[in-house]
């Protein structure tokens, strides 16, 4: 398969081949393994520009998933699993309303304990169901597949392409504990590479490098409730023993939607690469209701309003303090709401069951963007320099909502504890303080100027390892090492032997021979004194 | 400055603008600080596309050059130095020359420590004229630049950014004793990260660890006696205290003549850009003296022998062992070799004055390339895919020829020590045995499988460093950190204080509640004894 150059096209035979383009021609067989949810939306574009470029995809997908559909431009294979679609569903919808329970604090920790190990339960399940599934193993093992495509976040798609043996690419914002720093062997200072959930900056005083480290030090016990079953249901697969490490150090390139405008910069790995933003590119025209909505809102523009895939209603009083808020600013709000209209609705404010955020945030009229900041929405909001209003609700939504708060390019909200004008003062500051939009534009100007666009890059890198059956070149020699080893613990420990054994062989050495001369002397003396007397 | 964008050219004044393409209208000002040699040789190519893009270049160079001289792409702005052009002749050949000296090795070493010291502070007087010259200076501070392009390797161009306060974008190979890990504040396990001069792989052995560690701990010291006059000079210049690593930290952006086909792989940092074998790009067709000695080299086609630019001869004695070594193989000799030639010369070998080396190297007639595996040179090996037999003389070049005699790309010879026979069966063997061929044609299609040109990317990375004024979020936190924060030596600290308090605390409390009760018994024991009595 040789997807990167262009030959010429034979006659007659080619020229069909020939007018459907060189890709078509020359394309690999890709297996996809993703995550339902908002992961496979945002895996979705690239697997779309991957068949586009002429492969052969297939995708491997649960037969309960939520979002995972049939498709035009892939083969969907399904695998059964002993849990329903509706399954799913309540247990989003529950993630979704777990936020607005106001429970004390304990009790809280305990439930949100018991919600994530009931859902890990749920999805550590559905990749057992897959792995034992040794019909479906078998075709997959035929399907002689050029790669795998996955996103790492629950490690079963890892585990299927290194019993295929076939290369991976992992695709991913990022992963919790600092999983993806361990798979990729990369240096994580504490120091300055603030922990997920610590809402700590790349600047931290004394006292949250402090919560830092102690946050670094707690995450491996912390992720132990998801990832745990992981190895051993691993290591009976591929009849070997592996650790989590292992599974995740097995990618050939990382493709992380990430990027520095966003992110703080902080090491990173040759074989890791940045496509942060890989979602904002495809912008299509507004559908006519939307383009009426944004028409009528005058001068004054319009606030598009958001809670990301996962949360569409919110409970009833506070959807009413929110309403009240929009109904005090002059912009036309355009929310995204699916429970009952609160009472309180202004005329300003619509509900839609559904908007095509992007393409609304693109629009010169949008003044402000209310958000759970989830990170497609952030780099939505980056990439058309749109002023936000964070509500971040969980997961990496905090950090998303700090950084950009950092950067003076949004106003974060606590969705619990903020009241009516807490948020009509934050929707008119980031309006009519010039700061906000300013700093926004800054952070979209330098996020938008970059050698290749990030779906290209992604694309590329996929074929890359397609073409060359990995990229060995790339992965650094700390995988083969312990941590020891690693830490050059076992050379520090050996060079302070050999220091000290010189050290106390001098230092011996040196008694002995001035023992020697002072008993001589003391002898010498002696006689002295014996012949005297 | 908006070297991006393309406005619409206004009528009459702008159509001959126009027509001299976009870029020279929206040019920015660019200060190119260079070294002299083969560094200089390096740069020019993407000098001369930046300013083919329409920017005004002003090259500054001392008026004792080698090879930078007056340009039609560039400005050259030259300033007096307290040395001629001849005294760097001579130190130049008499480093080549030092090569084949076969003194002792203590007396080597004694003379090799003494021509770096006498060749820095030649370069370095030449640095010291150029920051005084005080009419220079402030003419180059009215430049208004928009970035200073250097390359770091001798501190020069570096200090120079720093005091017209323009940012830097370094272009280098490599800095010795890791200055630029320190400079990006990039972590460098030396586990795994091999040390200059160490003859390391990535993969080690305890004791090659041990090596790496030793080499690793007195690389300050060695470079001491290089860059120690540096700091004080730019503190002097800059009216502030700064170290060697304020100065190498000022950049915004490291382009790297260096990949992970020709590199092993190790951390690196979100502003260092790798664009090795940037000059392998630029192939011109032969000229007719060339095109004619490949035409008459038959079937068997032609080797390549180079020792560089700062190498052209070599002592008679072992010209003519080469001489005898090379008249063994059927393939016709191109040798770049301005010395006396010597008489055993046989008929397949030329010997040329000069050489289009990446042109012959490019031609599939070319069966070997002799060097002394100098960055450019195997860099432009890998690219055309052709095997090479390494006598690496200095520097660099021991450690490119390791890595290219690991991959199993090319054989490495001792030039001192080598027999006529070993240079023969070397030729031979790298001709004949196909691995070699397969090995750097793998190579080849690994670095040259790439999403952009590395001409292409440097060229991006100088005009955004020129766009946004630098790269501030590119630059990681670290570099505000002391070491002891950076290890987070504090923290740990305190933390240790803290658990150590606490159990004191605690066994303290226990040791006075067990006295307590214990004294109680006791005082009980003693009353019902004496009530007893």
């Amino acid at each position: 398969m040789t997807a990167g150059s262009q030959g010429p096209c034979p006659l007659l035979l080619g020229l069909l081949l020939c007018a459907l383009g060189p890709a078509l021609t020359q394309g690999g067989k890709l297996l996809v393994v993703p995550i339902d949810g908002s992961h496979w939306l945002s895996l979705a574009g690239t697997v779309q520009q991957l068949r586009h470029r002429g492969h052969d995809v297939v995708v491997l997908a649960p037969d309960a998933s939520m979002y995972i559909k049939e498709g035009a431009f892939y083969t969907l294979k399904r695998y059964p699993v002993p849990f329903r679609r509706e399954d799913l569903e309540v247990a989003f919808i529950n993630l979704g309303r777990s936020v607005f329970e106001s429970d004390p604090f304990l009790q809280r920790v305990v439930k949100i304990y018991k919600k994530i190990k009931d859902d890990s339960a749920l999805l550590f399940s559905g990749c057992s169901h897959l792995l034992h599934n040794k019909e479906l193993m078998s075709s997959l093992a035929e399907g002689s597949f050029d790669a795998v495509l996955t996103d790492p976040f629950l490690p079963c798609g890892p585990i299927v392409a290194q019993y295929l043996a076939v290369p991976a690419v992992f695709f991913l914002n990022g992963l919790p504990c600092s999983l993806d720093f361990q798979g990729t062997q990369c240096p994580n200072p504490p120091s300055y590479v603030p922990r997920p959930m610590s809402f700590n900056s790349d600047r931290m005083t004394f006292l949250q490098r402090v919560k830092n480290i102690l946050i670094a030090l707690s995450e491996s016990f912390l992720c132990s409730m998801v990832y745990s079953p992981y190895a051993p249901l691993a290591s009976e697969v591929l009849q070997k023993d592996v650790t989590l490490q292992d599974i995740m150090s097995y990618a050939s390139i990382w493709l992380l939607r990430s990027d520095f405008v966003n992110n703080y910069p902080r090491p990173i790995m040759p074989n890791t690469v940045f496509i942060g933003g890989i979602n904002c590119a495809s912008k299509k025209p507004l559908s006519q209701e939307f383009e009426a909505y944004v028409n009528a809102s005058g001068e004054h523009g319009i606030v598009v309003f958001s809670l990301g895939s996962m949360v569409s209603e919110i409970p009833e009083q506070k959807a009413t303090e929110i309403a009240d808020a929009l109904g005090k600013i002059p912009q036309t709000v355009l929310w995204r709401y699916t429970g009952t209209p609160p009472p309180n609705l202004a005329k300003n404010t619509k509900l839609v069951k559904w908007l095509p955020q992007n393409d609304l945030l693109g629009h010169p009229k949008t003044r402000a963007f209310i958000t759970h900041s989830g990170s497609h929405g952030v780099y939505e909001g980056i990439c058309n320099g749109v002023p936000m209003v964070m509500m971040p609700l969980f997961g990496d939504q905090m950090d998303n909502a700090k950084r950009m708060e950092t950067r003076g390019a949004g106003v974060t909200l606590n969705i619990l504890e903020m009241s009516s004008e807490d948020l009509e003062k934050a929707l008119k500051t980031v309006i009519s303080d010039k700061s906000y939009k300013e700093n926004i534009m800054r952070l979209s100007s330098l996020h938008k100027d970059r050698p290749m666009e990030p779906l290209d890059l992604a694309v590329f890198w996929v074929e890359f390892v397609m073409r060359h059956k990995g990229a060995p070149h790339l992965r650094p020699a700390a995988h083969d090492l312990t941590w020891y080893q690693y830490y050059s613990l076992d050379v520090i420990g050996f060079l302070l032997a050999v220091v000290l054994t010189v050290v106390f062989i001098t230092f011996k050495g040196c008694a002995f021979a001035f023992r020697k001369c002072f008993r001589k002397k003391e002898r010498v003396k002696k006689s002295h004194k014996s012949k005297a007397h």
